[in-house]
């Protein structure tokens, strides 16, 4: 008998009827001679209405408060889950996340799972039951307070119960088909993948790819997960998210050579910030990225230029998040002084093009086809950084979708027969 | 320093507004140099509204379900509320039952509590923060799992943490101003009860008073915590519910000798069953109230006639919860022959007034002064029973009003200046 594990978003059990079709695929899992085990986010806008709720009521609503409301919403859709299953003949259980033994730091509101002890999750899968557990909370080991684990996170939560329980697979529902080449409603000749590499779901997703959590990813890779991410509207095949190993076996086994370029993702969420004539000399760059990293500001991209030779000062760039530019341009005018620089330029009207592949380790030229693409759709370049399996550029907001186009040609990932795909996501 | 407990029901926190005045009046108290744990209810409708979620995605949802589902709405108000309390600069923590240590049997729904073990209060306490507790739930102690203790039972969750934290008094915060000497919407005459014995409350509880539930006193009552129940729109003092020795002592302090009648109740909640020509021999009774337990049903009232003597037959009757009645019929047509009788009557048009006060002990006639004033405004009497310092009668639901009208006439309970007292109650 296998264990499967489901995660189910807020958009899947929007509604009575929503969690009442959930439901039914639940059981029919259950029928096919599964254990199941169901993660489940709270109903549609649950979420939203009790942060207006708490706005209502406090301007700055302390974090252990918004933690204890918040998990509320998840404890909604699981019972009225279990429930629903109930009615159709088979028995359920719903837990929250303490009681599932999710076990997080103590960090309110982005609480990191730190192990999970799925003693009673266990115990009612053997006696039969269908498990539902409140997704996106746990509770701290230190401080037994209720903790959440940031928005989004129920996948996590999903792929960490799959972990500890040892599950066959871990199911992400969602309300599209799967993972495609690019976003199909910039591209509509995008592909759906059906097999990548955890390892390039993991850069996809830092780059800005919506549909599964970065930090979901990293702990399949870490804990050797494979994930289905599949639509709760159909019951195609999706895509599946494996080790390296498997990734190239079944593509293998189909006889097609490894793709080079998995897909291109993009990512409007940044800001670029540069730091104008600085002088070029040992201990600035620290100087400038200890003042960031002092504000809790998280970098993405840094790109220092050359100096000029005659005057030997040289200008630094940086993105980070958009919601964090503004904090950032202020620690550093204040530490004007203490690094030295002639001025400060601040753009959020950026855009962030990453092509993954982790064909790109053997095959060389791909940078170059990727410049070549972009120079011949007149799309400028204003930083770029590479890792092992991808390539990102930098370019104006609204040169961004011509470039995820032009890519996505160039590097022959455009569906065969050119039929728009469809595509309901709610991503960016 | 003086511990207070305070609870504050669903219509007290109903929207944003309404809680943060609740969290007003609570840093003022905390601001008196008290102590303050708070228990809170489920936002207005809150509980309903998730009743009709539960009946959208099921016709009869498993009860441990529910409790899941429920015990969200006190979460919720109570998360909300410790947001309120700190967005006055204030510091407040909230708890759910089972982080209170609010320990309960393991009947789902209508589970009792069992113990208290209020380590994290106490310490939250200690801490000089204000602590809120979600009423109505708590966990069980042998399946440790999420439990509530039916509806209204928010009191009783006051009343208990009171007892375990040796509170100096439990404060009940509902929208009138007291407990009164009857409903003024039927007695607009009636007067607001300055103090009243636990035994006394006791027993209006126990005959259709609604403002507090009878678990609730009981508890009171057992371990000796001062109940003061007031209004949460005023700042009056409103009734103290004590023990017997401090409500004489202090109506003694006044030079006021004690009242004989303390209220007049009643409750329009009951049917009543007659089973007539009924063999008057020994085991009979037995052989009927064990059917009607068997079927779980609670009696209240129970009166025999005496037998005809040509027949040897008497007839019975008792009164049981309306909702209870249609099943006690059906049990008894069921066991008709080994029961032996004629024929089953049944009505659910009939109300009950009760008559409380502990002066009864020591005044002889209440009673026949209670059947004379009856008499007098031409009300049939149809069953009556009484305790020590109780006497009920039945009549029929559409005489009930005047009934208890003239009651409390008769035993001159009407307010001096004969002034409606303002009364916003949502009680029957």
């Amino acid at each position: 008998m296998s264990l499967v594990v489901q995660k189910f978003g807020g958009s899947s059990v929007a509604d009575a009827e929503s969690i009442k079709r959930v439901a039914r695929r639940i059981v029919d899992t259950r029928k096919a001679g599964n254990q199941v085990c169901v993660v489940v986010s709270a109903m549609g806008d649950t979420t939203d209405e009790l942060h207006d709720l708490a706005a209502a009521v406090s301007p700055a609503p302390p974090q252990r408060e918004l933690d204890m409301l918040l998990t509320a919403g998840e404890r909604i859709s699981a019972a009225l889950l279990s429930m629903a299953i109930d009615s159709l003949g088979d028995s359920a259980r719903s837990f929250t996340g303490s009681q599932a033994g999710v076990i997080t730091d103590d960090v309110h509101g982005k609480a990191r799972i730190i192990d999970i002890t799925p003693g009673r999750i266990r115990e009612a899968l053997d006696a039969n039951h269908i498990v539902i557990v409140a997704g996106f909370q746990g509770v701290s080991q230190s401080t037994k307070e209720i903790t959440t684990l940031g928005r989004g996170a129920s996948d996590t939560t999903a792929v960490a119960l799959a972990a500890a329980l040892g599950a066959d697979v871990c199911e992400i529902y969602t309300d599209v088909d799967g993972i495609f080449t690019a976003d199909p409603r910039i591209v509509p000749t995008a592909r759906k993948i059906d097999r990548i590499s955890n390892e390039e779901m993991q850069e996809l997703a830092a780059s800005g790819a919506k549909i599964l959590m970065l930090r979901c990813v990293e702990y399949a890779r870490r804990f050797g997960v494979p994930i289905h991410v599949r639509s709760s509207f159909s019951h195609h095949e999706g895509t599946w998210v494996v080790d390296n190993e498997s990734a190239r076996n079944q593509q293998g086994e189909e006889g097609v050579e490894d793709p080079i370029i998995a897909g291109v993702a993009h990512d409007r969420g940044d800001a670029k910030v540069t730091i104008v004539g600085v002088k070029d000399s040992p201990g600035v760059a620290a100087k400038i990225f200890q003042t960031i990293a002092a504000a809790q500001i998280n970098i993405d991209m840094i790109v220092q230029n050359i100096s000029a030779l005659d005057t030997g000062l040289t200008d630094v760039s940086f993105t980070c998040p958009m919601s964090d530019g503004p904090r950032a341009v202020e620690v550093l005018q204040a530490a004007k002084e203490s690094i030295g620089y002639d001025q400060l330029q601040y753009d959020d009207q950026v855009g962030k093009l990453s092509l993954v592949g982790s064909g790109m380790r053997s095959h060389p030229g791909v940078s170059a086809t990727l410049f070549q693409a972009l120079a011949d759709n007149g799309i400028n370049i204003e930083m770029i950084s590479t890792s092992e399996i991808r390539v990102s550029v930098v370019t104006k907001d609204d040169q961004l979708d011509d470039a995820v186009r032009a890519v996505h040609t160039a590097f022959g990932l455009d569906d065969a027969d050119g039929q728009a795909v469809v595509y309901g996501g709610t991503g960016r």
